[in-house]
């Protein structure tokens, strides 16, 4: 098995850290933060400085897992084209496209699988992490025309190996998705925390589980929200106008007929559909890697809702929703 | 302890009368549903054709709570007239303005005090009831200048009984405070689950803990969401408002200069203050119930956030947030 190191040690890098541990990977990490490196020490787990833990991860061909929030990446890459510039990479960025294009137009050499785990971001710091975060969590892991097989397959295998279940799609499919899945309800999240708080203590001391539910997530760090959503300013931007014609259309309704048929009868079947599709039944489809078109083959599938969940030197195994 | 009549047997009702049960209080209940009423035969409560269970509550002198759905109270309220007209009278419909209108309007003999428990609404029927339903849960008991004393006494321990804290309001206030933290939250839900669902299978697959939880509301049963949401029109117009401003505000700003922050940052500031009220410190205070004005007294501090959890003959204790 290919050794693991993490680059930033916080929720998701920690949490890889650990997984890879529990798999039985040689992993080591970095941090630019004192106390996250203190407090993996601290668990047990060799922490480097960046440039040594890059260095080490070159000699050896280990895979380097980029976990820095996206500020925070372009210094990185800065010190992987000096200490590592043809390793094995990927990222668990939560945005795609932007950190591809930076990652092949500065590093050239490196081969590169972008990466993006779907798990909790309402708390922070390697003290929130843990092996089991990714526990049957999608992860994506992206294919451009350009990517290389034995880059995807690393970058999977890690998944795999953090127990997920990895969703093969294109960069720019996987933010607009997330732009509609994440962001968006990031950003709702805010303005119904920020609206009911308007409504002074009473609204407060009536607040129960439709709004403690619907507002989680705007406890998360505000800096971290603001990398995601900011770094998917075009998707999220077509996601926004989405969502704001469905609430102007319900305004409309409700001021003039009264009703809020359409409104509540099409989330309640999406989300019914959603939760059924979370839920389903999955058949099982084998592609073999080899084969040209494989990762294509891949991709094409994981955007109809398909996920792998195995993999081995001949062939991927692929779930599909029935 | 006075007997306890419950009209409707649902997930609210039939957690009524679980939990006046669990009280030690003598309690039976009536509905139209036959499934909901062989399911609380079944569990050993005594269920009634709703006039006998009315003409009971009559004889007896018994609290009668409604917890039927809102289209379904004009029936409900003639049977009311016809076979207790002057009972002691609660209701725990989640509007309370246009149900204290129209109780009052048609049922002018009745003791009424009108209840609103916060709690779930995700499920519905007996079978999804508890007795723990209301436990540490806001009830909202409302106050109006003509509101009697021993009507708001009874629904306040009742409250207190199912093991709920009593905040003391007004109907409009009430009403105004659960358009924000209630009614606006089912309707985002709506709309986040529609505009995800339009993203597709890649979409609903990396689908995670955020879009889970903001959505999780629109898993309800829409005819009483609708129910919940046309019934509080204006005030959910003015708040659907303030939450359009927001919405298109954030918009101008990630369209215009790529920020979020002024939306973020309020946001989380928000939810922590919420997060805050929630698990802080809150100090006693008792409000002696004879005296004049008490009620009104009751009422002011409930709108800055207070809650009756105890009740004697004497006197109210209240707990202030700090």
């Amino acid at each position: 098995m290919r050794a693991v190191c993490v680059i930033g040690l916080g929720l998701i890098g920690g949490s890889v850290l650990r997984a890879a541990a529990r798999a039985g990977r040689q992993c080591w990490g970095a941090t630019a933060s004192a106390q996250d490196a203190e407090a993996a020490a601290a668990d047990g787990f060799e922490v480097l400085s960046v440039d040594r833990a890059l260095r080490r991860a070159s000699s050896q061909d280990a895979l380097v897992v980029l976990a820095v929030p996206l500020p925070a990446l372009h210094e990185v890459l800065r010190e992987v084209k000096q200490h590592a510039p043809q390793v094995l990479l990927t990222d668990v960025t939560s945005v795609k496209a932007p950190v591809d294009a930076e990652i092949r137009g500065r590093l050239p050499q490196v081969r590169f699988a972008g990466g993006h785990p779907m798990a909790g971001t309402a708390e922070s710091g390697w003290a929130a992490g843990s092996a089991e975060l990714f526990d049957g969590a999608a992860w994506a892991v992206t294919i451009e025309n350009e990517t290389e097989l034995v880059a995807w397959r690393e970058a999977c295998q890690l998944a795999l190996d953090c127990g997920a279940e990895v969703v093969p799609t294109s960069a720019a499919a996987h933010d607009d998705a997330v732009a509609r899945v994440s962001h968006l309800p990031h950003v709702f999240a805010a303005v119904l925390a920020a609206t009911g708080a308007d409504g002074g203590p009473l609204a407060m001391s009536l607040a129960a589980g439709s709004f403690r539910d619907s507002t989680r997530v705007a406890g998360s760090p505000p800096e971290l929200v603001r990398a995601m959503t900011e770094g998917n300013r075009a998707a999220l931007l077509d996601a926004l106008d989405d969502a704001l014609g469905r609430i102007g259309a319900a305004r409309g309704s409700l001021a003039s007929t009264g009703s809020l048929k359409s409104t509540i009868d099409s989330g309640y079947s999406a989300r019914e559909s959603y939760a059924a599709m979370a839920a389903g039944k999955r058949t099982e489809q084998v592609v073999r890697i080899p084969d040209a078109g494989a990762l294509l083959q891949l991709r094409e599938l994981g955007d109809q809702g398909a996920r792998v969940v195995a993999l081995d030197e001949e062939s991927a195994t692929v779930v599909v929703p029935v």
